[in-house]
C-alpha cells in the first residue's frame, strides 16, 4: 500500500470538523476513488479542548498555524481560517513555500490577494485548489476550468450569496421588509451578526471575481468590480416585481466583451421564468455561457459545513489523482489583465421607484427628465389615488445606457414632489 | 514548444466536424488552457468529399477507421461514430490496444459494453473519457466522479433525453397529442426519422447506466434497467398533471440502499416547485445527491453538436493536461456488481387513470380493488357526467408498493366498465 496523504487542517471551525468528519467516515471510499488514503494529521485551531464531534486522538496539534503550515511531514494544507489578511495568507503562502499543496475555502484572500498566491503556488510547482472558495458544494471551479475548457466564455453569472437569496425569497413569499428577514436569517445561523460582508453584495463580488478569472482567464482588480447589496430593496419593490412578471435576485455578473470586462453585483430583477428565478432560499447557482455548449447551469447549496466540506475534500482528492490545472485555467505568464467597464456603460432596461405627491404635473414632470435624456419609457404604474399624499410611481424603461439613466434619475431626485430618493433596479433579461 | 498532441477522429458527422471547428477556431486558447497545442491530425469518414464547413486540407484521412485507430502518429482517438456494437466497438478496441487514449460519446456502447472496454483501458495505461456521452455538454461526468468525489451518493436522477423533453413541454404547452408532438420534434430534427431509441427511453437508460456506475463506483447490468418510454403519455395525462400540481417528465432515476440499486428509466409525475419541473424543451438536467453536499443540480443541452462537440474538446483537454481519473470512479477491480432492485419492489405514489362508462357502481368496483391489495386512495377526481358514455377517473394513491398496484391495476383492468388499459404514471417527490 502506498503511504498516505497527510493533510494539515489550519482552522477548525464547523467547516473544518467537518473536512475530519468526511475524511473519517469516507476513508476506504475516498482511498478507493483517490488510489491512497486521505489522513488528517495535523490540526491547527485555538481551543484544543472544545467538543468538535470528531476523533483528534491521532492527530498532532499545532497552537501556530503558520508552523504547522512548515511541518515537513504535512504533504497538503487545507487553510479554513478565511481573512482577506492576516494569518490565512501566511498559512498559504508558508505552506507553498515549503512545497505544500494548498487547498482553501478562502474568497476574500483569493479575490484580493489571488494573483499573487497563485503566481507563487505556480512557481513551486504545486497545487492552490479552491473549489470551496465559490458556491460552496456545486462544483463550478472544475466546471468552469475543466468542464466547459473547450469554450470561449463570454458571460458567467449567479446568485453567489445564499443569506441575500434566503432574504429576498422570504420578503417575497411573507411580504416582509429586509429588516424583519435579515433578522429571522441571523436567528436561523444563515446571517452573521455583522451581514455586511454578505448583504453589501462583498461576498458575492469575492466569487465573481474568482469566477471572471476563470472564465476570462483574466487577472480582475478586485476594486474596479461594481458592488451593491440589496439593504435598499424594499417590499414594494417586490410587489412590483411580481407585478411585472419578474423576481428580485441578487445576481453576480460577468461579461467580456471588446470593450471590456463588465463586473458587477447588484440586485436584479429577471425575468420569472428564467431558470436563476426558481433559485430559492440559502441555494446557489451559476449559469457559464460558452461557445459551443450554450448556457450551462449548476445549482446547489452555497454555504454550510457539508457543502464546503464536500468541495475541500474534493480538492484534496484531485491533489491525490495528480490532477494538476492551472489555478485559473491558463499558466499565471498567460492572463491577461482584465479592462474593467464602467457601470456607466452598462446597457439595459431599469425598474425606477418613486415615491412622489400625487399632485397634477409630476408625471410630466418625470417624463421630462428621463426625455431630456433620450430614455424611452416602457410602461408608468402609478397605482392608487390620494391627492395630496405619497403614492409609488413605477417606470419600466427600455434599453438605455446606465450614464443617462443615472443623469435622469438626478434629475427626477430634484423634484420637490419626489419625496424618497428614487429606486433603481437593473433588468436583466439572462437570455443567451 | 512541446509537440502538439494529434488527435484522429473516427466520424465525421455533425458532432464530428464540430470537434474539428473548436479545435481549429479556439487553437491557441485551448494551448493556453492545456499546455500544448491539440490538431486533428487524421480523420476516418465515409464520404471525403462531403462539405462539412472545416478546413480538412492539413488532415490525413483514412476510409476505415479502426486502421486510422492503429496509426502510430495518432496520440487520442475520438471515437464519434456511435453505436453499441460493431465499428464503434473496433475502433476503441483498436485504440486501446494501440496504446492510445480514447475520447467518445458513445452512450450505447459504454453502457452495453463498458466494464470490458474500462477494464481494457485500465490495463493498458489508457483513459477512456466519455464526458459527451451523458447529458452532452453539460460536464455530469466530471461533476459526480470529480466534484462530489467527496460524497457517499444516495441517488442520481434526471431528465437524460432531450427530445422527449421537447415532447412533453410541447404538449403542456399546445395541448397537443404525443403523436403530433413526436411529428413536430421530427421536422425540427429533434427526434430522429426511427425515433424509438429516444422515445422508449433506451437512450436515457443508457445515460442511467453510466450516471449509475459512477455516483456508485458500481458495474450495472443494462439489461436489469426497467425502462418504460413516453408514447402512452396523453394530453388528458398531461392535463391532470396540472390540475394535481405536477408535470410530467421523463425522468431517470438511480438509488443505492441497502436492499439494491434501484435504476429506472419512465414517466414520472413531479411537483411543479421541484427544479427539474422546470427544465424545459430540449434542455437536460441531472440532479446528485450527497451525503455532505445535498442535492447540486447541473442543466444545460443534452445534445446537438456543440454542447457534444464541447464534452469531447474538454476531455481532450484534461487527457492533455494530464488527469487520469478511473474511468468509473475507482479502479475496475474494485467496482461491485449492482444488485438491482426490481421494480416490483419500488415504493411511492401512484396516479391511475381510468376510461370508464359513466354508471352506477364502477367506481365502489375500482376502490374495491385498490382496497383488496391494502391500497390507500389519497384521492379521486371524476370530472363531468355523462351516463353510459366513457368519462375519464383519476386517482392518485399514498404511498405503497409497485406489486400490489399491480395487481390492484389487473384487477381493475378486468372490470368490464374499464374501457382501455389502466394508465399507471409515478408521482415522484424528488425530495432529499
Amino acid at each position: 500500500m502506498i503511504a498516505p496523504v497527510k493533510v494539515g487542517v489550519a482552522g477548525l471551525g464547523t467547516v473544518g470538523a467537518a473536512v475530519l468528519k468526511v475524511l473519517q467516515q469516507h476513508a476506504d471510499l475516498l482511498a478507493r476513488r483517490s488510489g491512497r488514503r486521505i489522513v488528517v494529521d495535523a490540526v491547527s485551531a485555538r481551543d484544543r479542548h472544545k467538543d468538535r464531534g470528531v476523533d483528534l486522538s491521532a492527530v498532532r496539534w499545532y497552537q501556530d498555524a503558520a508552523a504547522m503550515a512548515a511541518d515537513p511531514e504535512v504533504d497538503v494544507v487545507a487553510e479554513l481560517i478565511g481573512g482577506a489578511d492576516g494569518i490565512a495568507r501566511t498559512v498559504c503562502e508558508t505552506a507553498i513555500a515549503h512545497g505544500k499543496h494548498v487547498v482553501t475555502a478562502n474568497k476574500a484572500l483569493l479575490a484580493e490577494q489571488g494573483a499573487a498566491l497563485v503566481r507563487q503556488a505556480e512557481d513551486a510547482g504545486v497545487v492552490l485548489a479552491y473549489e470551496a472558495a465559490v458556491a460552496g458544494g456545486i462544483p463550478i471551479v472544475k466546471g468552469v476550468r475543466e468542464g466547459l475548457a473547450a469554450n470561449g466564455i463570454a458571460s458567467v453569472f449567479g446568485i453567489l450569496n445564499g443569506t441575500c437569496n434566503y432574504i429576498l425569497t422570504g420578503m417575497e413569499e411573507t411580504g416582509r421588509e429586509f429588516s424583519e428577514m435579515l433578522a429571522e436569517a441571523q436567528k436561523l445561523g444563515y446571517a452573521e451578526a455583522d451581514p455586511t460582508f454578505d448583504i453589501d453584495g462583498i461576498d458575492a463580488a469575492h466569487k465573481l471575481a474568482l469566477l471572471a478569472s476563470l472564465a476570462f482567464n483574466g487577472v480582475v482588480d478586485f476594486s474596479t468590480i461594481h458592488v451593491e447589496g440589496i439593504r435598499h430593496v424594499s417590499a414594494l419593490d417586490i410587489h412590483y416585481a411580481e407585478t411585472l412578471g419578474f423576481r428580485i435576485k441578487l445576481l453576480a455578473l460577468a461579461r467580456l466583451s471588446p470593450a471590456g470586462a463588465d463586473l458587477r453585483v447588484h440586485p436584479c430583477m429577471i425575468p420569472r421564468t428564467s431558470p436563476l428565478a426558481s433559485v430559492h432560499g440559502v441555494y446557489n447557482a451559476v449559469v457559464a455561457q460558452g461557445d459551443s455548449v450554450g448556457q450551462v447551469m449548476m445549482e446547489g447549496r452555497g454555504a454550510g459545513a457539508g457543502p464546503t466540506a464536500s468541495a475541500v475534500v474534493a480538492d484534496l482528492i484531485d491533489i491525490v489523482r495528480g490532477h494538476r490545472t492551472p489555478a485559473l485555467g491558463a499558466p499565471a505568464a498567460q492572463l491577461h489583465r482584465l479592462v474593467p467597464l464602467a457601470i456607466e456603460r452598462r446597457r439595459g432596461a431599469y425598474y425606477l421607484r418613486l415615491m412622489v405627491v400625487d399632485q397634477p404635473g409630476v408625471i410630466a414632470e418625470i417624463a421630462a427628465c428621463m426625455r431630456d435624456n433620450a430614455i424611452s419609457v416602457e410602461s408608468l404604474l402609478q397605482r392608487g389615488r390620494a391627492p395630496g399624499e405619497a403614492v409609488p410611481v413605477v417606470i419600466v424603461t427600455h434599453d438605455t445606457e446606465e450614464a443617462p439613466m443615472r443623469r435622469a434619475l438626478d434629475a427626477i431626485a430634484a423634484i420637490d414632489a419626489v419625496l424618497e430618493p428614487p429606486r433603481l433596479i437593473r433588468i436583466e433579461t439572462l437570455a443567451e
